[in-house]
């Protein structure tokens, strides 16, 4: 059967996340729905990151195998027509070899959150910011996100029900940095896989750095104590994004 | 009475445009029904840019004449209280001068469009760039708009219901430029003041030539013709953004 690649962008608002759910909509659901529409009978689609309920995507990578020889163009048009008028869009698709897999394949995901510091509301990017009231001390939650980089037990970071094998993973990036945007931040998460809530437990305690309440040497602490208890809160899902998805040979290059 | 200048953010899509309307919601009405929580009795403010139905603000200025002394955090705290839930903003506030006019006093306009040239469905920017299909070309956009820039009889890219005085202008800046956004355009729009639907008329003509339908030749021609019926199609409000107002002394530096 040929194999598609497809990435993929979304706003994850109005649904319970990426993984298709009997009761709840979901982007996997709504894509296989889409496909559904192209050749009728059941699919199921793999991704390379099962983003939570509420989480964006500005390039999550899919595959599907189809039963007719679809040019990529018009396979990506077709989706995107039976997915109107859901805020689901295939950016760009392309024939993959069998061996391509989009969620084992893959060799790193890139996540970003966006923060947006400043009383006022959020009108341009409502839904798409997680708005803090106070200013955050970047210096502060770089230095403590620089504990975090590299191979760790991260039980403390992850959720309860997260069904990862391990909790040791390796960050290879986490960077704080101010966008040009007034009073915007914007976070860098890069590792090959992450656990579940990690991000928004990382995101979550390096806030209560930024805003005083914690020191970067509490983050530590809360590191080695491998403790769940010692997270921060978990953010909001409605500023993360699944940004990239690397592979050994790219399929979009 | 102390006087405030007020700059605004806002979405345009649930609004009639800035200006009051007896039986239209407005930006104009929303901030004067919120200084009416605050100080019970009619008023009227005026604001640098009368904004159109569905066209964004990043930064309008408006002022506003109080009889009780406000801090001005205190001031936008409140109306930012009662503006809620609307898409209207204040995220600047400061006591200014008698003489400061945000209409009257204001230097330059600054406006902002945003284009976005794909085919896959707008989903994170949805109302908040103006879809392309195709591809547009760059170069010969930035030379038809280079055509346009300094004093004309803009009267070609006037609305018929302008009620300026006269269609010459001077136009200090049009630039058309790729941004970092995969298929990202801005064109920025700098002048004094600007005819009714000025903006909207040069981006649906540049658009014209972007997609190869005119050359820069013909805009020139267009121009120089000195008639409505010479325009491309006025282009839809939600591209549109009143990126700033410059005073001869910036109130919010």
């Amino acid at each position: 059967m040929p194999r598609y690649a497809l990435q993929v962008e979304y706003d994850g608002a109005p649904f319970s996340g990426w993984q298709r759910q009997k009761t709840h909509a979901s982007v996997q659901g709504a894509i296989e729905d889409a496909l559904a529409r192209l050749e009728p009978r059941a699919h199921t689609i793999a991704a390379a990151g099962r983003t939570d309920a509420g989480v964006h995507a500005m390039a999550q990578v899919a595959h599907c195998d189809m039963t007719r020889n679809w040019t990529p163009f018009r396979l990506s048009e077709a989706l995107n027509y039976h997915l109107k008028p859901l805020p689901v869009a295939i950016v760009n698709c392309v024939a993959v070899d069998d061996d391509f897999h989009a969620r084992f394949s893959a060799l790193e995901r890139q996540y970003l959150f966006r923060i947006l510091c400043r009383r006022a509301p959020v009108t341009h990017q409502r839904g798409f910011v997680w708005q803090i009231k106070n200013r955050l001390d970047i210096a502060a939650m770089q230095n403590a996100a620089d504990r975090l980089l590299g191979e760790h037990d991260f039980t403390t970071f992850r959720s309860t029900i997260c069904q990862a094998k391990t909790p040791v993973k390796t960050l290879d990036r986490l960077t704080v940095s101010e966008v040009e945007t007034p009073h915007g931040i914007e976070v860098h998460f890069d590792a090959r896989s992450f656990l579940h809530n990690q991000v928004r437990s990382f995101v979550g305690t390096l806030e209560r750095v930024g805003s005083g309440s914690l020191s970067p040497q509490d983050v530590q602490d809360a590191l080695d104590a491998r403790d769940r208890a010692a997270c921060g809160p978990v953010c909001p899902p409605h500023g993360l994004y699944l940004a990239g998805v690397t592979y050994p040979k790219p399929p979009f290059a």
